[in-house]
């Protein structure tokens, strides 16, 4: 990772924070040194929305803000307004600085809340696109901390993979989209609650390492309300043959980013 | 395809029947010259099928019996015994003339029934292993004659997706595993269906036509009372860069019969 700690940027650092570059330096965003890092997952989801001009968006579980940071930054000519929903307090804190660095006031609101309690935060309907890379580890599995701020995000603490497509369901218009990252193993639960909340899976993409290896992770675009007609899309692969990240990927992470 | 009507065969043919052979000579089957044929994707199944020795198999919607054909004639050493149950009477006759042709009378018992009736046949858990290619067009869609041997194969007809999941639920002891090939746009279908009769989704590869293209086709691995923990494997590819069939699909099919 390169880190432009040098370079002077307009943001208040805490002593266990870092700045990450992204974008080609276009966007930066603050990071803990140790604890909850946000990983390739949510920027291989910004990859994957099909934004128009305007469009509201909320991004449930928005953790640092990296979706909303990189899709407002890389889409600007869209004009898209997005609402980040982040359950704790120190990365709501630190997304809404990051925000601010990037001079994105205009584009990104940070809300600290809760998202099983969105019914008093938004009015049914109002967003165009539900983005969200869901706490995925369900509890029980695994040691769990729960005042961790990397279990809270990776692990069902407070908020379960249902919290979080009821509240899509709840926030979407008809016909909106929502977009989800999640792991291949639990997808099931994640198609069928999709449906049983009329969000109906649409566009479906694997990401593999390489051709040889199963599935790590899906992206998955579900409409409200829409009939079933499933696009299982060509395979994304992270790695080449030599190791070193595919051109597609590259292009999507900025290379100097995860290498 | 390569016909061997010439061969002799210790088989009765109709005058709109012929004999293709499988298996590089070793089975033969018979098809219609017209109306219904089987296609690639039984026999894709049959390779994603994981037999144990002297399992108990029964194919629901066994067509012209390819899949038990193939299955009993290419591992014949695990000694499993399988039952292909046919709703269409022509069908289940040439199901049950391909088995005596083949000499497979010990190991396949073709039976013409209804799997709606499926409780009136069999006794529950009474077989370790279901496999299934369900009709997959949902009537209203497309022309469809119900006379037609081939609209009966194809399309929703007489027999149901959830009526074929409910019998496989019926008919699979616990842990017993069930295989399903089905066009991947409505594979939600078949997942949910799966799920909400307690064969979870285990085993999943997608079968698309190159690394550029989207899946034409899911094979499945459902596992009756397991939890969940979904393996998506690596991607089937179909056809080489030439055009040609990939060396996997062209041991699968056994070269000669699809090209």
């Amino acid at each position: 990772m390169t880190e432009q700690k040098d370079q002077p940027v307009n943001i208040e650092i805490q002593e266990d924070e870092e700045i990450q570059d992204l974008l080609h330096g276009e966007l930066v965003i603050l990071q803990k040194k140790n604890g909850y890092r946000f990983s390739v997952d949510p920027i291989l989801l910004t990859s994957f929305v099909d934004l128009k001009d305007n469009d509201r968006v909320v991004d449930l579980g928005t953790g640092t803000g990296v979706i909303p940071l990189v899709l407002a930054k890389r889409e600007k000519e869209r004009r898209a307004a997005f609402v980040g929903v982040e359950i704790q307090e120190t990365m709501a804190d630190m997304a809404e600085r990051s925000v601010e660095a990037n001079a994105l006031n205009e584009s990104i609101e940070i809300q600290h809340g809760d998202i099983r309690k969105v019914r008093e935060m938004f009015a049914a309907d109002s967003f165009d696109v539900v983005v969200s890379n869901p706490p995925y580890v369900p509890l029980g599995k695994g040691q769990v901390n729960p005042e961790d701020e990397k279990a809270q995000a990776r692990h069902e603490v407070s908020v379960k993979l249902n919290d979080v497509v009821e509240a899509a369901r709840y926030l979407i218009k008809p016909k909106g989209k929502a977009y989800f990252v999640y792991p291949a193993k639990r997808m099931i639960d994640l198609l069928c609650l999709c449906r049983e909340n009329k969000l109906e899976p649409r566009r479906l993409q694997f990401v593999h390492a390489n051709m040889a290896s199963g599935a790590k992770l899906m992206l998955l675009e579900a409409m409200r309300d829409a009939g079933p007609d499933l696009k299982v899309l060509r395979p994304m692969l992270v790695y080449n043959m030599e190791g070193g990240y595919t051109e597609e990927v590259a292009n999507i992470l900025n290379e100097e980013i995860f290498t």
